[in-house]
């Protein structure tokens, strides 16, 4: 039998507080007492850092814990040429897009330049993932003047009220809104692309209409689908001959993470008609937005202006040029292929050596690693969730994702080294062999 | 005859690009192809900054502007404890919120003691006013199981989906949504609590149910209302007793703007459910939040959590913990109540003077002053741009607001002190003696 979703994958539950040291429960108590409940940490035992740089976190006694989980500091935790970048516009100017300033307009560019959109783009600026995608939404329903959204069965795009309701991954108490279709995520043997036309018809049958198809490239809460690159290419034909917009959320995938292309839905060989973007774009300050077809924007901005009082604010776009900067003079892209291919082919060794581990997918350093049951050979979040422990204990960093919580997630600020993977893969194979050793699967 | 409503109060509309220099022109020209039409400019000849100190921005031929408009450098632009701050704080750590720090609790402790709930309290930290006030719309609807929220009749509470179908001021392009009750903005003979009832009365005839009212505690959109103080407690009681939540929105009012309070909601006594927060909480770095009462969030934390990537990382929440320090040891309270009534004065003697100001309106450093035509009386829309436009040829920043975008606006950085306040009101009695010297209502 399968087991139950987790309510959140690798979340802090309380149930081993007692071993925690007296400063880090008094902690936790205060942060209970201040923030609340629906605030939840990672691990069994939480991670408490106090400073951070390139691939590693320190905790207050000066460990080094290694990064394979974070994509934010994306090119890596306090990158001084973004640190001084930053420290320099913070002390100079920082304003808002209603003054004419250069260097929004030049990252733009900049940025615009990187994407192949079917036609000439414009870029609009927010500060968070979700903005990003419920203003594609907006955009997607004033272009269409439909509602009709299809996403994947546990999609994740964001937590704004109108994006809760499209995103089956945060669980079965937020309901799925009247006009969102959920097709099965991407899968050998699935015709996907039938499942996302069947859908459309069904929201159309349902008066909907049909807006927009509106995918992460990676589908990584779904369990990190990659593979093979260009399947999505004919469900981008699908959406366009159905009149709806094709919008490619790359907050996951985006900004050369796949390795060899900067966009995730370029490795698929599709145009798509909105492209968002979050979170490595400004190394952990806050920016994010979306780039768009000019005929669609301008028939929005025409109707509807937008303004976010931080979106694009100089500071933000400062830390962002700068990510770009730094993905070519310290050549991440190539990194992120050579290493990433190097530490999947690590992975994979040791997958074939345990019935724990199943089938390892992804591309550049965003890797997905099914883990299963040993004795029923189904996915188990359970067994995820103890590798992910034991790994923090050893102080590597990763998480979990999917359906189940059963698909170990791997996917490192980008100048993750070959040095590296061979540590994660060490302490990697550390853990089956304790798992083995113990007695039987009750032992984890 | 009112005039019509505009698109954007003080939108550059490109009918003076004649008049702008060569290099205005191309990096207003580079702009509009680079981000397109959903973005506005400010004032007929677009202002463009290089650097800015306390309550002056600086352009690239180094004049200095009065800045009597912006309230997002709140404690003074680039002020040096916040630069400082954040230049530490980014080349040391930059993570989220699933780790242990403790920066992110103890922010949250200081907060929570500022504010007056009837009940203890949890915050919650987003990066934008839109996201908190977004939040605040799920908690209030998972709270009552209602959907109706009811609005003034010209606000702005974001930009998100859900917000901009309850932000009328956004204009006709965007419908208010069926649950959404739109009551008249506070004014002398208007019974406002009798408004409110009948709005939640309405909701619950049309089977919406009553979640929340939602208002600016300073209705800036609605052209600025503070006065008088507590007329808004038995609204709060209202509100309470038909089951509904006062959620109070402290994006325009909040960290001491008024003077006296160090929110809105002081001001008049009430103890509201939800209080969001935004623009001035970082002094530019993004970051925002709500809090709630325990109650109503310890519910909604159970059934649904909430992760924001960049919400209260530790950078943003360095900024704000650096706000709060500013305000005490600058004492900028006391110096928005005691500039704030000079200035009120200053302009309330200009006004007296002329039929083209009427009311003087205004709290702290936050005013709102109404021009109206001198040939009929009416509010003026026209009048007022022309009056925004003229400061700002004379380097003096202020903006207009209100359903007509007859209201100036002025609110400036809390450290503006009475010279700036004498330096304002020379330049604005130029403007009015220049505007009285002209051939009549027809030159403006």
């Amino acid at each position: 039998m399968t087991e139950p979703p987790p309510v959140m994958v690798n979340a802090y539950d309380g149930s081993r507080a007692d071993d925690l040291p007296p400063a880090t429960r008094e902690l936790i108590r205060r942060r209970e007492h201040a923030l609340g409940r629906a605030y939840r940490l990672f691990y069994d035992q939480p991670v408490s850092f106090t400073r951070a740089a390139g691939v590693h976190l320190y905790d207050a006694e000066g460990n080094a814990y290694l990064d394979a989980y974070n994509n934010v500091p994306s090119v890596g935790h306090c990158h001084p040429h973004v640190t001084q970048t930053v420290a320099r516009q913070v002390a100079t100017l920082n304003t808002h897009t209603r003054y004419l300033t250069d260097p929004v307009v030049s990252y733009a560019e900049r940025l615009l330049a990187t994407h192949d959109l079917a036609a000439a783009a414009n870029a609009i600026f927010t500060c968070t993932g979700s903005e990003a995608n419920d203003l594609a939404l907006r955009i997607a329903r004033h272009h269409t003047g439909a509602a009709g959204i299809v996403v994947t069965a546990n999609a994740y795009h964001g937590v704004t009220a109108a994006l809760a309701e499209l995103s089956p991954s945060l669980g079965p108490n937020i309901p799925l809104a009247a006009h969102v279709r959920a097709v099965p995520a991407p899968a050998p043997g699935l015709d996907f692309t039938a499942a996302v036309t069947w859908a459309i018809t069904d929201l159309r049958r349902h008066g909907h209409g049909f807006a927009a198809f509106l995918a992460d490239s990676i589908f990584s809460s779904d369990g990190v689908r990659p593979d093979p690159a260009g399947y999505l290419a004919p469900v981008a034909d699908a959406v366009h001959q159905a009149g709806g917009l094709y919008i490619a959320d790359e907050v996951q995938a985006g900004f050369a993470r796949t390795g060899t292309h900067m966009w995730g839905y370029q490795r698929h060989g599709l145009r798509p008609d909105i492209v968002t973007m979050g979170k490595p774009m400004g190394n952990g300050l806050p920016i994010a937005g979306l780039i768009a077809r000019h005929d669609i924007l301008d028939a929005f901005g025409r109707d509807v202006r937008y303004f976010n009082t931080f979106g694009g604010n100089p500071v933000s776009i400062a830390a962002a040029a700068a990510v770009l900067d730094i993905l070519e003079t310290d050549r991440l892209p190539v990194n992120a292929a050579t290493t990433g291919a190097y530490l999947k082919d690590t992975i994979a060794r040791l997958a074939a050596g345990t019935p724990l581990l199943g089938d390892v997918r992804g591309t550049g350093l965003y890797l997905g690693i099914d883990v299963n049951s040993p004795s029923t050979g189904e996915p188990s979040g359970r067994l995820a969730s103890a590798i992910v422990n034991a790994m923090r204990e050893r102080r590597v960093l990763i998480s979990a994702t999917g359906p189940h919580g059963s698909v170990l997630k791997i996917r490192p600020p980008l100048p993750f080294a070959p040095e590296h993977a061979d540590q994660l893969g060490n302490v990697l194979a550390d853990v089956l062999t304790a798992a083995g050793a113990a007695a039987g699967p009750a032992a984890w």
